[in-house]
């Protein structure tokens, strides 16, 4: 039977400053009891002894036991006492022991606070011309006066006013047919894409891709099960009579016509169409990522391939993370009538709703007309600035770094004459200090392509200058091995 | 040959007030050309006709010929002029119809803004006692300090300072054991259960959850394909043995120990270790939703289950977004440690990061206390409401209807005697103003259970009390036809 342990003179730790007293007990006799220091079956004092001893009131002492006895750690019986419950396992007995500090760490890919950013990171904008006063401004008037509407909950396919000025935005300035009714408010591309992969993809069915591409897009095929099918890509954009050779079948074609991921080429009308035309045929999906179409500086934009599909074939996404800041998180869908059940209730599954209040920050920006200011400001100064890149690389690279067109984005290629892989090339350039990421990282098919992206929107002159002189010293070292 | 068209008076729409010249020009010639007005191989006037035609700058007109001859609508040849191009589909010719107005809509359960609240709609908060002023205080000053980091790309696994707040906060409230470093913030508990059940669940395997249970984990599960095993809930929570009967090598528990959804039970000791067990020896993943827990009426809140698991068996979800307001969009994981590299990657993979402000307003919220003050006003609150709603019922409904123990949460199941299916109590409940969700909702095995659950949090006395009348009408109206 139970021994009695009414002498327990159970040592505790000293109660922490930020604990209260009872919470203190509380996890010095659980802990006691599941390191064993408390045996199974032994026999605890009296709430009177126990308060005595532990210089705590006997209502702290009785709310204690009584706490561990709804747990199940004691069992007491009137008059007869309280005991530790027999039927704690032994397997229990190190859970108190206080795990080692361990430093924070995570792969360097996951997280971009840690880096610096140097030319040519390809993929940032210039967050420090972001108009903050501004945002911030519609932010405290949105927060002065927030509804009860607004913190409760919100609504799957986003905020009202945010889904109408999406429409009205996507219809002007991108040529996109849609109604606010077919507009879906998302974290940005990449729960899009993940969420259209999901929804459209059933595992081994085929998926085209660009080839080079954009490898996060792979990403959400892959976890989607899909096969994924390389397509090559040429001046006209994707070759689609290749992709209807290699898998006529493909359930859906992911594409970047306004502005090819990476190479930055334009989808020629008559692919377009053949594109268009399979979908129909195939009853395929096509998925248009309008991937940095906003900054273009040539011509006006290409207008979306969503604005010439009549069945219902393209679902159109986008995002303002880069046109506005990166830790904004918020894009779009824009879903064929037919499908926007299916995708809103996916959406709904996925993760509810985004965050309201962020989104009506963000009408404001685009219904006040800062938006239109931001674009066309930042327009001209990534036009600039990619001007400045070219001086550059024609005054210290000469005819060894062939830039690409360049009519809109944030990066170029650039493509070298030595036979170099183009991870060898990044990795001498990041020892230079340079960012010169490798286009084989888009290769899907893994093919090697003798080219660098280069990003120009978030440096100025004088380090788009001083960069472009650093990778002449690498582009020589190459050239120079390759004489030898 | 082409025909010469340079008398073309081509009707064009008036200019919207909005629209600059370029982009009407524009807009209408590629709107002729699709619907077919210009046809294909006709030849268009020189740019100085065209110009004078249309009352517009020749260098406009030669800027939106440029910008189709670049998308592929004409071809152009120096000297002999420029035609629409032949190779233009008939197919896109209705592409330019206007759409039709279409009225917004959405399945009802995806929208949380048209509804109004009333009472007792369970899953809702009181927003209208949140600190906004405190809240909107902490955003100013983070966006007048907004760091060039703080606005570009985040960390997938979270902004730092959070995820040290959470850990620490787990840990003294939740007896959570975890380092910072196990930490991933999520927008919510839907997130989190999505994001781990593709992670884990392999289409056809099994996976256990509550019978009745929370259904959008059902919904979760099953879109990662996962085999749903319904197992049975009594007073002590999910009854483990009879998993291990149904299915023993069941790839997944999810459960809700703190606070069972929706019946409110707790989890005993002897379930939680059993289960912890079976997990082990299974190799299977327990999924603990810390489902409102914060809002316990009586003891001391009940230790998370994962403080007693130490082989690694258990990850812990949990959300802000009831606690503080549902559209802050704000949870967390905590994920063992031999799993995190492969759950960060799935979160990187599904949508990168979360909005970084928001998550620093979250930080500096914890870390000077306001969450602290804030749970404890609230717990008061709810606890006084879970009063009325207990007054309110021995008042007007007696024995009738039987109110659950409630030690927790933010709504009580409420069980009647009249032999009538909930779905119908709860259509009845509607028509008379009252929110009832019926059990039966929860009920995965699709039982039938003749109870309602009754929200309080967010009624004020009086609103419990008039919802209560009305309430105890129904009930009467359902013994009355009984006794016939």
């Amino acid at each position: 039977m139970a021994k009695l342990i009414s002498s327990l003179e159970l040592p505790l730790s000293p109660r922490p400053a930020n604990k209260s007293l009872t919470d203190w007990l509380y996890a010095e006799l659980r802990c006691a009891i599941l390191d064993g220091r408390l045996k199974r079956g032994v026999r605890l004092p009296s709430t009177r002894d126990f308060a005595l001893q532990h210089c705590v009131s006997r209502g702290i002492a009785m709310l204690v036991m009584e706490q561990l006895r709804d747990e199940g750690y004691l069992t007491s019986k009137t008059g007869a006492g309280t005991w530790v419950n027999e039927r704690l396992p032994d397997d229990l007995l190190t859970v108190c022991a206080r795990m080692p500090a361990k430093p924070e760490k995570a792969p360097a890919f996951l997280s971009t606070t840690t880096r610096a950013i140097r030319p040519f990171q390809s993929s940032d904008p210039d967050v420090t011309l972001f108009p903050i006063d501004i945002w911030s401004r519609l932010n405290s008037r949105h927060w002065r006066r927030a509804t009860k509407a607004l913190l409760g909950g919100g609504d799957s396919a986003g905020y009202a006013p945010l889904r109408n000025a999406i429409a009205e935005y996507l219809g002007t300035s991108r040529g996109v047919q849609c109604q606010a009714s077919q507009v879906i408010v998302v974290t940005g591309t990449q729960q899009a894409l993940d969420l259209v992969a999901r929804l459209f993809i059933r595992p081994g069915e085929s998926a085209w891709i660009e080839d080079p591409g954009y490898f996060a897009a792979a990403w959400a095929l892959r976890n989607a099960g899909a096969n994924i099918v390389p397509v090559p890509v040429d001046a006209d954009g994707m070759d689609v009579k290749r992709g209807m050779q290699l898998a006529p079948r493909a359930k859906l074609a992911y594409v970047t016509p306004a502005h090819q991921a990476p190479l930055g080429v334009t989808m020629s009308l008559e692919r377009r169409i053949a594109l268009l035309r399979w979908a129909q045929s195939a009853k395929s999906i096509i998925v248009e990522d309008d991937y940095d179409s906003e900054f273009r500086f040539s011509g006006v934009p290409i207008p979306a391939l969503q604005g010439l599909d009549k069945t219902g074939s393209v679902i159109f996404i986008g995002s303002f993370n880069k046109v506005l800041f990166p830790s904004l998180r918020l894009g779009y869908i824009i879903v064929p009538e037919q499908l926007m059940d299916k995708v809103l209730r996916m959406k709904y599954q996925m993760d509810l709703w985004a965050n309201s209040i962020n989104q009506a920050v963000l009408t404001d920006f685009i219904v006040d007309g800062h938006l239109g200011r931001h674009l066309r400001r930042m327009r001209e100064t990534y036009a600039e600035r990619r001007c400045a890149l070219q001086d550059a690389a024609e005054k210290y690279v000469g005819d060894s770094l062939q830039l690409s067109g360049m009519h809109a984005g944030l990066a170029t290629p650039a493509f070298y004459r030595a036979p170099v892989a183009s991870r060898e090339f990044e990795r001498e350039a990041a020892d230079q200090g340079i960012d010169a990421t490798s286009l084989e990282r888009y290769s899907v098919s893994k093919r090697r392509i003798r080219g660098v992206l280069l990003g120009f929107a978030a440096f100025e002159s004088r380090e788009i200058n001083h960069g472009m002189q650093k990778l002449a010293a690498v582009v020589e070292k190459f050239e120079r091995n390759t004489k030898h």
